[in-house]
């Protein structure tokens, strides 16, 4: 059963990814170690033994569809109200409403704690905080006043309505079309697909964001503008009133997350209400809907990414528990007649390391993001707009390497179990089918890749990430000023990737400079993991100094040194798909005519 | 909807793996190209209109247990009876039997598109071929009279029985027994889980060959022996008589195959019978039923092997599919305001090129192995050693690397489709649920690893590998003399790749010639996937090189060119794991303690 590894996420908030520094000179007021200490051992117990122990039945029964009602899971309701009871969901949201106003790093630290627990359930608040941070960024005092409280304190979930049959990843296709009503308010109308948690039975209301189109908007993203529909109309009192012309017209059978709703959601049919469409109220400006919906999407991402690292997390102790307990053969080395736990076999051992690493590399990615994202709220003017690329540069990459990682750990943790990770009832292959959906949501890999090479490089003209590649060149200095035996080779090894890394970076940014756009789109994905890996390997390595100070530290050293050695070698081939594989992938294209 | 890739499978067959070089010099008897051509087209048909139809109901139904019978999915046992009046059941079975005595390379290819269809369906023959080859090569002249013909018909079926709970791949753990009987029979108990078609309602028999061990046995593998238990007992005219003493205690649910009945089996616990036990008959020798076994795993490997190669082929076609159809954002160099097909997408060019260059590359692996265990089977004296040891040599990395590439192919698949391949209707899903058993089942990847690295590679003392890679550089060489164009770098490419290929093979040599067996173990995984990525390159290379003769090959050449620059890079980092990754897992093994 897992057992959220609180320990480990406090050591790499805090001297990974920065959140100790941040602490000593003040930066989040009176917030103190001690108080992120107890929050996340207090975290930690309730998603070990409250929430685990339900993950299992919300993947066997799933949601089911009743007469337009979701039904979730036995005991989930009960779960949510406990878990909004204990304050998680406002963690981060303005104490003006109720929340606790604390840092990111925080919330993601927990997020990966829910996720790791159940990922179906962890959906749920992960739309509302989405929801929450665009109605707080861009809704009118009016709407905030009504709304804000009850979706801090979780009594009123929070959902995300982009996309429509033919608008996926280009939203800018989407058809849903939204009248201005007399009274100020607007109706709404159309079919909007995947949306979850779009329907439940575990809080009172349900607050829709839903993204529209005017009659007289322009075409594509520069017309579509975001609406809030609640499922219950609220009066200004915040009491519920008539039930709102929208309804879930059906659920998706899914690969994983049985028990996350995946809702088609109508508007405007006319089975609620008076035949005048789904009441809804702007957000924002008339066509700057995707503007405000850009606000929930970026904290999605590193939402999405901590659900990677919460799966990879929890794949890992499960394969690491089976290892230690299930004989087969002798390992080299064994002596005496019994079999060897396979954990003392090369293989397993080398498979396990591998899975442990790229967890604590995705971990330290995401928190590094989370962190960027406190600095740039947290400081003002030029430093600011440092962190506020910094995020920018973090999040495509935290999202995609961490998915892809809780994804790769997962079918590897099936792989340790042998047969019995292939029976449901072990609960291995769970993580697979949950892990499976994390690389395509919220913008598929794909996209992030796109948008980490043609966005975020560019950003500050290209200072924004050698600034960055100069920082994981210090860490390798410091690796190799150290010259400490435990680390191998880390150092030399460590700054090989980090040219590759530099190169890559120079020939993309020159390739889109003179205009040889598509050629950098054929790199995009392999840069994107190579990006990942050599922030892996620095950021393991920064953890591991920190620690062999204290002399604590020889598993940190020897796991760094153990992804240095056999894990950053692969850089050298993802560059030169980055720098030499665009053209025979144009000449190959005959090969799909 | 999947439609069997003739074409492709004959070209590979004939230009890649060497079946029109063989039929030229009669090496198959009269058995024409027509032939061939006529036995693919038809299994093409078969599979595709008959076969591929029924795979999702077997998905989405599953086999099920009602009262001790397992009812296979609706009008699968009509598809059984259609399939093996067709004569597929015994395409490669004796003459004398009823068989074709066809060559492997030939059930090797029409298994690859009965997969392709329905990998739960296509795993019922396959058991039954291996118990086929088994009885064939170690049974007595009773049993074979008595058994053979039908189970070549495919009236009957055979399962394949090791696994015990304490016992997988450490199958000397085997608690089963048996006692002999006055009559020369024998009297089988114990349980046996994982017993693929153990029990089903398509046919009326079913034969199961069961290891256990006489009370007078060895421990561990020497003491093992082979046993024929049939489910009804039969007369010597082939009549079948009473129910014999073996049931099915439960069927597992498990994450794919869901068609395919994963049998806990129980062997003379007194349900049928007089109590006596469950009746059975040896087969070869006592205490040497490991060595039968052993004639169905290494074919049975290849089949595995097949399994992989079937399910990147099907998942391959199907995002091919959707990536012509479905429109999102516009790609590079597109104008006008129309969406652009994704497949003009460069990531998504990239993605499905690799699909292709793996399925292609793993199919042609899978055949060379079916054409040296033919040589073998055709030729003699050092000649057929050559070829069973060039069949053992590939056979591991036939297993390993094509279901790798099974499940890879599947989960780029789903990852084309975007959220559409999350929702199990469209089907992206089963692929990846049916590949993930194929790593795990007929020994694990690792265990193909270790296999590879410890025996096989010592194989002649190294001269068999050596030998190989002289193959493999000539084709190298090939390209390199021809210096066409459309090939860029292959040449290039592909002798750095083999360089890490022979580089990688001499060290594991070394190190075990020097008892470091613990270092060399810590690559094994590593350098089979080497292995299998350079014969990848050199296979994709030599069907260019024929097809570039003829003029027909621009698509052949650019897919191998693809390979070539975008994948064969991996090789130096596999190298390097392999030489020099084993000493940091070694200081690593405490992260696990």
């Amino acid at each position: 059963m897992y057992k959220a590894p609180v320990e480990e996420i406090a050591f790499t908030l805090n001297h990974v990814a920065g959140l100790s520094d941040a602490l000593e000179i003040g930066r989040f007021g009176d917030l103190s170690p001690d108080l992120v200490d107890a929050i996340l051992a207090e975290a930690g117990r309730f998603a070990s033994d409250e929430m685990a122990p339900l993950g299992d039945i919300g993947d066997r029964q799933g949601a089911r569809l009743e007469d337009g009602v979701v039904k979730t899971p036995d005991g989930w309701p009960q779960l949510y109200r406990h878990w909004r009871e204990g304050g998680w969901n406002g963690l981060t949201a303005p104490e003006a409403f109720g929340g606790q106003a604390l840092p990111h790093m925080l919330n993601v630290a927990t997020l990966e704690m829910w996720n790791s627990a159940s990922m179906a359930f962890a959906l749920a608040p992960t739309l509302t905080m989405g929801a929450i941070e665009a109605l707080v960024a861009h809704g009118s005092d009016d709407l905030k006043a009504i709304y804000l409280e009850k979706m801090v304190s979780g009594e009123w979930t929070g959902t995300m309505n982009l996309t429509e049959p033919h608008a996926g990843s280009d939203v800018g296709a989407l058809k849903s079309r939204a009248e201005r009503h007399a009274d100020g308010s607007y109706r709404v109308f159309g079919q909007k697909i995947y949306i979850t948690w779009g329907e439940h039975d575990a809080a009172d209301n349900i607050i829709h964001l839903v993204l529209a189109r005017l009659p007289d908007a322009p075409a594509g993203t520069r017309g579509i503008s975001l609406f809030l529909v609640p499922k219950f109309l609220v009066g200004e009192d915040g009491s519920l009133g008539e039930r709102n012309d929208v309804i879930c017209h059906s659920i998706e059978h899914k690969l994983g997350i049985h028990g996350s709703p995946t809702c088609t959601m109508i508007y405007g049919d006319g089975k609620f209400g008076d035949g005048t469409g789904a009441i809804g109220y702007l957000i924002g400006e008339e066509n700057q809907g995707l503007a405000c919906m850009f606000t929930m999407m970026n904290n999605a991402r590193l939402a999405v990414g901590m659900q990677g690292v919460a799966i990879a997390e929890a794949a890992t102790q499960k394969a690491v528990a089976y290892a230690s307990d299930r004989t087969q053969g002798r390992a080299p080395g064994s002596t005496g007649p019994q079999m060897s736990p396979i954990i003392e076999h090369p293989d397993i051992i080398r498979t396990l390391l591998t899975m442990k690493a790229l967890t604590q590399g995705s971990r330290a990615i995401c928190f590094a993001c989370a962190h960027a994202i406190d600095m740039s709220h947290h400081l003002e003017g030029d430093q600011a707009t440092h962190w506020v690329e910094r995020a920018a540069l973090l999040t495509p990459i935290a999202k995609s390497f961490a998915t892809d990682c809780g994804v790769d750990v997962a079918s590897l943790g099936i792989q340790v179990h042998g047969g019995m990770g292939y029976i449901e009832e072990t609960g291995a292959a769970r993580y697979l089918r949950d892990a499976r959906i994390a690389p395509i949501y919220e913008g598929t890999n794909g996209i992030q890749a796109i948008d980490l090479v043609l966005r975020k490089l560019p950003l500050s003209k290209g200072a924004q990430v050698r600034t960055f590649i100069g920082e994981l060149r210090d860490i390798a200095q410091r690796v190799e000023s150290l010259n400490a035996p435990g680390f191998g080779s880390t150092a030399e090894r460590l700054n090989a990737s980090i040219d590759d890394l530099q190169a890559s970076t120079d020939w993309l940014l020159e390739a889109q400079a003179s205009g040889r756009v598509a050629e950098a789109l054929a790199g995009a994905t392999p840069y994107q993991r190579l990006f990942g890996l050599v922030l892996t390997g620095a950021y393991l390595a920064k953890g591991a100094l920190v620690a062999s100070e204290d002399g604590s530290g020889e598993k940190r050293v020897s796991l760094c040194r153990f992804a240095a050695e056999n894990m950053l070698s692969e850089t050298a081939a993802l560059k030169d798909r980055v720098i030499a594989g665009a053209e025979s992938l144009e000449a190959a294209r005959i090969v799909l005519a």
